[in-house]
């Protein structure tokens, strides 16, 4: 990796609902749920009954369509009082392969944005999820080419970011991250002394929702959509430079 | 990387039936879906049935329980006509809790045969399926600080190999991977110039034992368990290091 003695030497970017579309396609699959559950019972918080059941579950299944349609069926089974019917648990399953399916829709000005990026900075692609799931969209997405790693993980926190930036042989200091989740993208790499662009996305699972910024404004921005980043990190690349 | 002029400079071990106890347990999971079908269908082919449902889902789902427990799912409807009960689907979810719980268990001897190859070679860990399910057992096997590097992949292909040697900085000429499949350990690291020691596991699922060796027998060696490790290695070693 590059290694200029100062500046930011490594820009790392989010994929889902940053480079292309995955919540709204998860709230659809929550809709469907809700319509096969209503069948049953007369219930205004399915949703959050299901949310429930997927935050415990997130201990045993991480995160990804193929966890989450497991919790949907446990959900389904419980709130139902197991009278749900075997042909609408079916349809439960085949709700997720049609989102393991489902084309990838790259967000605008995606890729003028990482293109613009990538010709002054190397770019790491940084996701989370299901592997195979994550991996089929990175191939799909026509992006690949761009990135000088893609690392998917199973968790966004200190922790993590910390071995990647060993692995990449990086500071902390030398690395912004750009990506929709303040919780998952943004608040790791300023707690360990990077920086980060918030690029708020329209819609934001309640798990990723839930986050605390440290102190360290100074050290991120926030942008309505990709077509910002270039100046953002310019901004931000001129303090890094006077860090 | 170690980067010695001749010989194996990296030795790289399977993980799932190699180090620890895996496909015992999805045996075992299997045996109670079949009791579970049993109670409304008398079949003597449930197991094949479910292993058709997998087949064709690999390409959705990949591998690992999570991918498994959807395709038992979608079986259970399917072999049953869609009259199995919310109840008995509840237990298929359950299945699948326990087998991501179940301790590891490493085999006889893992310990001591990856320290002594550890001693006189960098070693790394690639193993298949699930990203979350495979860090928690990595985590609890206690052997971590053994590998240089932990890959999990989703799938062992020649590929896959390539773009790891490529990342180690190593050629496959130099490498030697130790496994128990010969499909996804064995015959694309010999295809790709590699070394390959087998350790075959007393079962295995119907899905790795499909596999073609190329005409490379010189550079494997097949033992009946990790203690041979070291001498198969050393006998290894000196006909890489007269390559």
């Amino acid at each position: 990796m590059q290694t200029s003695s100062r500046g930011i030497a490594l820009v790392g970017f989010d994929a889902d609902d940053t480079l292309w579309r995955s919540q709204d396609f998860f709230d659809e699959a929550q809709q469907r749920f809700e319509q096969i559950i209503a069948q049953y019972v007369d219930l205004d918080d399915a949703g959050n009954r299901l949310y429930e059941v997927e935050s415990r579950n997130i201990a045993f299944f991480g995160y990804g369509v193929k966890g989450m349609a497991l919790s949907m069926i446990e959900a389904a089974v419980e709130i139902t009082g197991a009278s749900i019917r075997a042909a609408d648990i079916g349809r439960i399953v085949s709700l997720a392969k049609e989102l393991l399916q489902h084309p990838v829709e790259l967000l605008p000005g995606v890729r003028a944005a990482v293109e613009a990026v990538a010709a002054h900075h190397p770019v790491v692609l940084i996701t989370k999820g299901d592997l195979f799931h994550q991996e089929a969209k990175v191939r799909e997405s026509g992006l690949a080419d761009l990135f000088r790693r893609i690392e998917i993980v199973s968790e966004k926190d200190p922790a993590t970011y910390a071995r990647l930036f060993e692995e990449f042989g990086i500071e902390a200091a030398r690395f912004l991250m750009v990506g929709n989740s303040l919780r998952s993208d943004i608040a790791p790499v300023l707690q360990l002394g990077g920086w980060g662009v918030h690029v708020p996305y329209h819609t934001t699972w309640a798990h990723e929702a839930d986050a605390q910024l440290p102190d360290a404004q100074a050290r991120m921005r926030s942008i309505a959509s990709l077509a910002e980043l270039p100046q953002a990190l310019q901004a931000l690349e001129a303090a890094a430079s006077q860090a």
